[in-house]
């Protein structure tokens, strides 16, 4: 009897510190300001379990298109329960024949896994060293942060694999688009890369780029 | 005398890069929004001295409680200078026979110092290690970050020690707040700790907790 | 002709920069010493595109154990790649009624893909609030930083989930392994978490504890 | 034909990851709140190319005065398009005589590449070693983090340097300032810098300081 | 009993991960390299509970000198179990009449706690506003890092401070040795502070400086 | 008289803190193994002036070769001294017609400041919007970490430029020398960029590919 008494002491005195003081997260809001380090913190109040779950990745990509594949991301934009924990996902579907383009996250280094199907994938480091490796059903590769990189898919059926980032916003540079979806004057692509001006042109015109 | 004349130039031509366009600190400003880094910055122009200063752990903690222990928090939601500067301190009190329970932070790792009193403290490592030591006064514990630690005072008298934080926003997990004054469902707890459905509701009585 | 001529001049001149000098990623080297960023790193002239890939996940954990689940690690010390780059991985295998019990991560936050099957998973925060939420295949989930979370497989039929990590190096703490099947004392146990002695001798005798 | 078609798909489906969704610069919104991580970052849509280009070092500072130099900053306060990224840029212009005063970066280390003249610079480190060298035109030098440091034109004519930092917010403190030219007491300066009195009030005549 | 079996294939299959595989801390190896982030670990087997703690506070340093103060640190050169974890902490014994004379530490910002005694501190700003306060028993200041403090005893009794910061390697660089108590050449002094050359020998000759 | 023999004491007593116990920088000692962070630290007794001062950027670089241009770096591969303190720059030199072909930094943001000629500097962030800008003398741009950028000599004359980094090892991938001077399979190039494989070997023809 006299325990309990004095646990009601307990819980008003020695628990006061709990009282929303700290922080173990900082779900997005996107309608606050964003700043360096990512969008700014919903009110904890307003958080739910919700709030930490992301459906986006249960439906496969959309794959009826010119690279026969899709990447869906739960990057912060996406997912505000990622926001500020350094951390994201994306799903990669590829349907036979199907490629995910040369590309560099420039913020983070990236961790796949294969889930269904055989999948070639590549990375080139600063030296010009290619390291590539075929990949089969439970195989992990990791391509370290703003190299150039790719995957394939190599055999003969659907291909799907999960990608892991070490950043809430790792960013997405795919280079076909950088160069050939943009208004990149041809001019300046040809003098920094020396890929002809008719090539460029053509690709342009496939891709939508102007300039 | 020409040469307080060239002064004035001086102080006029070289020193205008100093005129609040250089920013040592961010006291938390508790009106604005908070992100992944910390709070907002207060406008420079109102900060005092007194923004760097705490006086909330002069005056020892409420003891009488079951644990007969007190944890006071002078993190960046109590002191407003600490915002962004990765640092930050707390009081511990222990009156005879006081506990401070198994609990993390989460985002820090601490460095106690005793300054009354006898302290034993001890953590448990990733392979199960325990760590533990009897701490006289002068003598300093570190606990490395996330790993679940407790201090019993172990002498006599009343102990007094300052944990402080390699983080202003370091966290703090009691383990049996998390269990046992929540609404985890006790079968869910007896699932994942192995703990018997009794036990868990037992100490859910004593500390409030639901489900 | 005179093109081809210069080109050697250019590869001699311009590309010296990119002689071994510049070192995009740190494949772990376990002989090396390591410190406080990780593991030192093998010469680049022995790495390969098999330091960047990794089998171990491939195969299914083995379930034939008391909680009927496996965890499969490829953090820094198994996966040499991954050293430094901020990232790992692991595979969570749950039989049916299998249980990942209650434990945290000190330095990494996690996500989580329900690759197979059905699972609750859940965390608490600081504040002691409980956030649980049943998955599907392909949803996600995302656990903050060194906070105590579980999974358990909650469908009929066996359940497979990739977590990554926010570190090489993402640490972990099975709560039930750090209090029942270390050495920490009895006593100290009961102190410093209110769960009875002979609760806990029952549980050490279980798990394998002593003290 | 068939291809084109096919295209338009592409750029339907597959590239709709990269509607503004992912951020890899944040240009300081000064109207907005800052943080400990910098200031907010303004609306994508409203950034041009002219965010990213700073004009103000382009002109000579005034060195018409006492010590004979300026420093002109493109810190983030002044050069909205390096907020967030880590790196930050002034001039340095030393008439003959000129002097940049012993002063500390508290938050980044420091670069220096002479462009004109020759200048003798140097740091002291915690164990009290100093570090000097005479710099000619196209020598760099590095100064580690928070440590004294100074430059002198050392040769007859004008000289001219930058200087990069290892942060966009890397703080100034001039020493001569911080003292002589603040409302720091005479009598705690005195105390903790063994200066005589009479020297500080000189020094404070000089500089415009008070108390 | 049958459980007892299977729990036996559990500690076998599930608990493989834990086996030294996970590293929660890098005790310092002295006798090793060190690198940007510490010193190199200790090899997890060789470490107990002793390397956690630190008996080198408990002692009053010895303020028989001239600043009737001292400093003692317990930074990672002396303990070795801080390395890597961004947290240390020193004791500061003040006699009467005691100063810790104007210093900065490079790397890290600093919190202080008295505990004795009356101690009058303050900083500088990178914008020359002096921060100054009077600080008792219990009251607690935070020092941003890199900036110019100071600490007097301004009571008439000794006084005691613990100071933490958010470094294992926090430097401290003492404004008055790295003038005075080292070989800065005089002129360069004089040239880089406007220090009087007489004034700066005189205290050369007090503090043991040359040049 | 008095006083110099207390000063002896001073020396004796509150000076031992600063016996090689503070490092505040980390000059790369190549011999030893280099982790995560960089490479191993010199011992500090071996440290000079020398250590933090590079001439290699003093000579212009060799710009007879196919693009009319060099990078000179002084990373810490080449700049010992800047190790671990997350800064580093180079020379570019850009003959009449020069350029910098597009290129990413994995590791660091950079910023520019024009020192001779007229250069024509441009980057394409994720969501492919072009930023290109005709900088002047003293002009200074930052290029946002890991995106595609160029440099063109877009003036009659010589131009140079130095460039600094927010990390003391950038990176470099030169998008040309990663595609057609490697061992790239040219199936594989032309798959994830959609360039013809007869300008993929063209390319590889002049820069020295194979595959």
């Amino acid at each position: 009897m006299k325990m309990i008494l004095t646990i009601s002491f307990f819980i008003v005195s020695f628990l006061s510190l709990s009282h929303a003081s700290v922080v173990d997260f900082c779900v997005a809001d996107y309608n606050g300001p964003n700043g360096p380090a990512g969008y700014s913190c919903k009110s904890p109040k307003k958080v739910t379990e919700n709030d930490f779950v992301y459906h986006g990745l249960a439906t496969a990509g959309n794959t009826s298109n010119i690279i026969k594949a899709a990447v869906t991301p739960a990057f912060d934009a996406q997912f505000a329960g990622v926001n500020g924990l350094g951390i994201s996902i994306a799903r990669l579907d590829l349907a036979g024949g199907g490629v995910i383009p040369l590309h560099t996250h420039p913020g983070a280094s990236e961790i796949l896994v294969v889930i269904q199907g055989t999948i070639c994938a590549g990375f080139v480091s600063s030296d010009n060293t290619v390291y590539i490796k075929t990949l089969y059903k439970g195989d992990v590769m990791v391509f370290p942060q703003g190299l150039l990189h790719f995957q394939i898919n190599s055999g003969g059926s659907n291909a799907l694999a999960f990608v892991s980032f070490s950043s809430a916003n790792p960013g997405l540079q795919i280079l076909d688009f950088a160069l050939f979806k943009s208004d990149f004057p041809t001019e300046l692509i040809t003098a920094t890369t020396f890929i002809d001006a008719a090539v460029v042109k053509k690709l342009k015109g496939v891709l939508g780029g102007s300039g």
